[in-house]
């Protein structure tokens, strides 16, 4: 056993972090088997915010200090539970909000006029001398963005250079340049294009309902990049099939990796593996933090970006 | 023979067109074989200014008072040619250069952001527990206007929303907010993303030289949503091919349609079938001017929207 502190990484896709984490400390990886040997020396979890923490295996870490989120969202983990255990928790916050705005605006500009499309439409010879695609203009297209945080704010500010009409709501007023909808649904009836851009939570599951889907129509766009959880995605799907959403623009999904099979069949749809946020900037900020965390919590230092709600 | 004055439609994907002109004129259409019986008797010819007009055909119709370009491009015809035979071109200029500009963002962020290529690879079960694609942030990314006219200017100011350094090349110097490269050569050897926005017409095709592709470079990125000639196609395929060139994200091409087994073994291609002006808002303005053109000119009254260069 190495005298260097001992962190376990929970998900595989995080396994690129090893290298730099190992720099400092002794690297655990979840999916290589649950590491009994060293139950009694982990003093801190490296996770993605997004998948659901296991709370029975932190009970069984006795050496444990921290959660650390490589990510922006902890959506995945029960704050209030650690918080109650001592266990602190940080994220990356505000490193990638403008990535993920830019990916927004690319999926709506790759849905409206038709760009992921055209492109397959193009290698598989459906352009002829007489076939032209017409497509509707972004100028003054209704946006909506649900959840003015960072992340909704970048969103607007791009649209507005696109020419598209924003206003949000989101369950509290804030300050902001553009008009707030009364409720959810009023945002949802006067949008030609809704953006889900909010935290994700366990108060806001299904927050996009078969009767918000319903109100955006059978002309309008639905567009997530913030968490799978927040859409009815059964219900999105069944309202895409039938016409009754015109399209949908999608980063996340209920289950990620999403199935390919469940989209088969599924019209008018735009769909990137969650890369919004994975920027190469992106990355290497959020890692900076997550080094900055984790040396301040085993030192007994001050936490740079801890989770304050 | 009716009384009403004939036209000629050149192009088959404009028959979408015919309705709407035969609610005042006469309307023949060329790809149904040329209309020796009319030969005569048409007035104008409706054309898309990016194909090549027949000087032969002209010569064949006396009674011709206008070359009507449905487009706001007129590369194809010969204006100076025309006007020495006292024939009129109009255009439609003005009207979708906005619409163009959202596509070319488009382009970038599908192709920097992988967003056609992630939707053909979540498609086809290229996303994984262990995959993670990492793409780079648009931020600071130093994007090189090929022309700044009103399509370059559009462009210029949504990449100041999306975080780029704007810089632009022309042959002629005009008062703008971005700095002026001393050459077209030097705006590619720095620039990340070279974007082509320019007129086409005899003096400039092959503008994108070999060389101007070398200096864009192994990360750069070249898009054109202005005329496929002004890009030294061949070239772009050999350095896209070799690495020599990063990507291409293309509304344009040498011939139109363009052959798709000419792409099947391009790499980190985006391609889109000339559909970036083609929006219902655009279409619909086009229109409208062709027909207040035709009406004038067959009228004796002054043209909307002539050619005057």
């Amino acid at each position: 056993m190495s005298d260097r502190p001992a962190l376990l990484i929970m998900q595989r896709h995080l396994a690129p972090l090893t290298p730099f984490l190992e720099s400092q400390w002794t690297v655990y990886r979840f999916w290589e088997g649950p590491p009994v040997e060293a139950q009694a020396d982990i003093r801190a979890l490296v996770v993605a915010g997004e998948f659901p923490l296991d709370k029975t295996l932190i009970e069984q870490l006795p050496a444990l200090e921290l959660i650390a989120c490589f990510t922006s969202g902890y959506d995945g983990i029960d704050v209030d539970w650690c918080r109650a255990r001592g266990l602190p928790v940080t994220h990356a916050p505000g490193v990638n909000h403008e990535d993920v705005a830019d990916h927004a605006i690319g999926l709506i500009l790759s849905a409206r006029r038709r760009i992921a499309e055209g492109d397959r439409s193009l290698r598989t010879g459906g352009w002829t001398p007489d076939s032209k695609v017409i497509t509707p203009s972004l100028k003054g297209q209704r946006l909506g963005v649900v959840g003015l945080g960072a992340i909704g704010q970048a969103i607007a500010t791009r649209a507005e250079a696109l020419r598209m009409a924003v206003s949000w709501w989101g369950p509290r007023e804030k300050a902001s340049d553009w008009p707030r909808a009364a409720s959810l649904l009023d945002l949802a009836r006067s949008s030609d294009i809704l953006v889900v851009a909010c935290k994700a939570d366990e108060n806001n599951r299904g927050l996009i309902s078969p009767e918000i889907i319903e109100a955006l129509g059978p002309q309008g766009l639905l567009v997530n990049v913030a968490r799978g959880q927040l859409v009815d995605e059964a219900a999105l799907i069944d309202a895409l099939k039938s016409g009754r959403l015109g399209q949908a623009a999608l980063d996340v999904y209920e289950d990620e990796p999403t199935d390919p099979a469940r989209w088969a069949d599924v019209p008018n749809t735009v769909l990137t593996p969650h890369t919004g946020g994975a920027t190469t900037e992106a990355v290497q900020g959020m890692l900076g933090l997550l080094m900055q965390n984790l040396s301040a919590a085993l030192a007994k230092q001050p936490l740079v970006t801890p989770v304050r709600d």
